[in-house]
């Protein structure tokens, strides 16, 4: 399958490398392919500049924001929560029409100091998923993978022996089939994909990361997630 | 040990029955003892009139908010969220000064429809476990016990063998002592009290409440809560 991700970093480097090693056909999406490809400091979170990572995975093609929106057949949101309606319209709602968004993405706000908050806009009774449906109406948005590292993300056998968590929240059943079909190829087992509804279940699974990071902070070093107990 | 209950409601009357029957002595605070008595009228949950359950714990003493705080040597807050500091404020600083309050409430908001928000001003960047320190600073005020169906807060063991997580906060640690010995009571084990550490953890654990209502809403009928998985 065709997918595009938008978002250079970390968590984009990561599915990329995924799906692209899942046979997908993977782009990814920056600002300025030049100067991001230019870069070679360590990002803020420490890691090696984007050129480096794009020597072994070759094979995903680094393109601009409406270009690599124009090529997936699949758009997955991995840019910082505050910055992702800003490279989304970047991207160009036409790029973006008819087709599922993943939007793993969350409003953190890092401007009160840590751990982070969420964006007060952004949070509670609304949410970034919601905004970014509300944005781009013709888009079908599903929230999915935003409350675990993203190493988890695209192999949760990991930890646990692959059982725990994930939420799906999105408007559009099918949309939300494809991608539990996704998820299933990274390891994800149907019973543990729980899905909230509709894209207001974005507002539930954006806030898990309030306790997240608190656990983040109190937690032995090492990948965690939630599993359910009843 | 004495201990007094702030709230007449289910999960007061939960709290009450449990620690009674661990041999505590337990009194229950009300704003108005006659008119609570005298109600016949089931509450707006559906649960039957205090006076029904009182008569199958009347061991439990019933008494004004001043009166029932003076009596304890803990102090749990079982009061809606929305309503609990005009209730503490009620029961008296005085009688509260130097003691543990265990708060177990979270501040939800119906006012926007179901499933519940959390009231703006008590949430992401500040919290009711907060709200409550601030207003009574010589109280010793511990959250925990709040993300989950009062059943669960006596007897953990009633899902997956009692494994399962409850945060703790606080800003004092001999508090947190005293408090983790009461739940290890109700059959809580060490291991799976996560002290979140000082009061301000009361955001990430009141926050739990914005994904719970949502599984409340999507899971098969039956108590749960949630693990860590790593």
């Amino acid at each position: 399958m065709k997918i595009s991700i938008i978002g250079t970093g970390n968590v984009g480097q990561t599915l990329a490398a995924s799906l692209a090693d899942l046979g997908h056909e993977v782009i990814i999406g920056t600002r300025d392919v030049s100067k991001k490809l230019a870069e070679v400091d360590k990002d803020a979170s420490g890691n090696p500049p984007f050129a480096d990572w794009h020597k072994a995975y070759s094979k995903v093609k680094l393109d601009t924001f409406p270009n690599a929106a124009s090529f997936g057949e699949i758009v997955i949101n991995a840019v910082h929560g505050g910055s992702s309606l800003d490279a989304l319209k970047m991207a160009g709602a036409s790029n973006l029409k008819g087709k599922i968004l993943i939007d793993i993405a969350n409003p953190l706000d890092f401007s009160k100091g840590m751990p982070p908050s969420l964006i007060p806009q952004l949070s509670n009774t609304w949410s970034l998923g919601e905004e970014i449906q509300k944005t781009f109406p013709e888009t079908r948005v599903v929230k999915t993978l935003n409350t675990m590292w993203c190493g988890l993300m695209v192999n949760p056998a990991l930890i646990g022996g692959g059982n725990h968590l994930n939420y799906l929240a999105g408007n559009d059943a099918t949309a939300k089939e494809k991608v539990i079909e996704l998820l299933q190829e990274f390891g994800w087992r149907k019973e543990n994909l729980i899905d909230l509804g509709d894209i207001t279940g974005a507002r539930a699974s954006e806030s898990v990361l309030l306790i997240w990071v608190r656990l983040w902070g109190v937690l032995p070093h090492g990948p965690f997630n939630f599993n359910i107990v009843r």
